[in-house]
């Protein structure tokens, strides 16, 4: 069956701080966005790889292929003003009509079993996401502006990559954008859909933060 | 005003996957207790600190502490079944009538600022917690064995020292144990005091996989 892999990496970078967005921060001599596509290829060289980002950055993402020597065939595809439009151009830019992933372009570590579990989940379901189980106490804030302790039990942390039926995931991007679709499974769940959950890994965080990008060089120096 | 902290290391290590209780995996030479316990005497010197540890680790702390060459003056308290009697053996011990903070041992990361924020919070508020935002789309196990996306703008991941009355604190344990107690706020919002919120600090992380001690050291090789 075909797949792809839609590689979202259209941020800025305003949460790490620095001028260069978080997908291009070098980890061990490769860009992080480089890092994720590598993964994705690793785990199926014949996937339909897309790598979603902002038009301004595309010669620039060319120029780090080009000089690094990344010779992994991929679409480059312009991202759009939010996440849910970069995801429909990822979408518009490949005619998998099989599963489709649609990957964080700064989660590099995601496990090659975890990406399995994930293609076969949305086998059965038509749609399958990774989840952990959240760590720590939570509270939630109430109207009175104060605050309660929340049974974490009931919630989970929401991980990528999230696999969809092709054709599911066409039809749910046809909706007008929704400040509310936080994720992909969000969206194809507004259509009706029940999404499956299989347990994530626990390094397969999102690199976001210069606490994150540590680990993140930890992690790669095993 | 005189303050305590009562340091909680009551972990067996299960999670960590190996023999040796998560709080003396060694980091830098010594182990992460020192560091937390070492971290709390740095804020306040004068502090009164009590180390919540199993009996049967008693010994080996003492040991750890004479051949590392730790002169912080601190108390050693047996630890209890759970975290609330832990937390109540440490009241116990201690005569302070000021504020109390009630820390996670496995928390060396705590900045001195939340430290400081915690405690004014606390002089306000007779109760504070450092919290952080969620950074990842959350999910909600329903009750039909589904799920669906939850409002993680409402939610906040709660860390320590949990900052405390003395007064007030010592009333919230004279309640019986109940397994919804996760933390400290949740033992003393039960008999109705308000829980006020800080902000916490990105690598305040508790310490309990191996993924974690890969970030710690890190962090503390920086």
């Amino acid at each position: 069956m075909k797949r792809a892999f839609i590689i979202v990496a259209g941020g800025k970078g305003e949460r790490m701080g620095g001028a260069l967005p978080k997908q291009f921060l070098p980890l061990h001599g490769k860009p992080l966005l480089m890092h994720t596509l590598a993964k994705c290829h690793s785990w199926d060289s014949e996937a339909d790889l897309l790598v979603v980002i902002p038009q301004a950055h595309c010669d620039y993402w060319r120029m780090l292929c080009r000089e690094i020597g990344c010779s992994i065939p991929h679409t480059v595809v312009y991202g759009g003003a939010n996440r849910f439009e970069s995801v429909r151009n990822g979408l518009q830019a490949t005619d998998c009509d099989g599963l489709i992933a649609v990957h964080d372009g700064v989660r590099p570590f995601v496990s090659l079993d975890v990406i399995t579990a994930c293609f076969e989940a949305a086998v059965a379901f038509g749609a399958a996401i990774p989840v952990m189980p959240l760590t720590e106490t939570v509270r939630l804030l109430t109207d009175d502006g104060g605050s309660r302790t929340f049974d974490r039990s009931c919630l989970r942390s929401v991980q990528t990559p999230q696999v969809f039926a092709a054709s599911l995931l066409r039809q749910a991007y046809l909706l007008p954008y929704c400040a509310d679709f936080t994720d992909d499974a969000s969206v194809v769940e507004s259509i009706g859909a029940t999404i499956g959950l299989v347990r994530g890994n626990p390094e397969n965080i999102k690199i976001t933060t210069p606490t994150d990008l540590l680990f993140a060089r930890a992690f790669l120096s095993q």
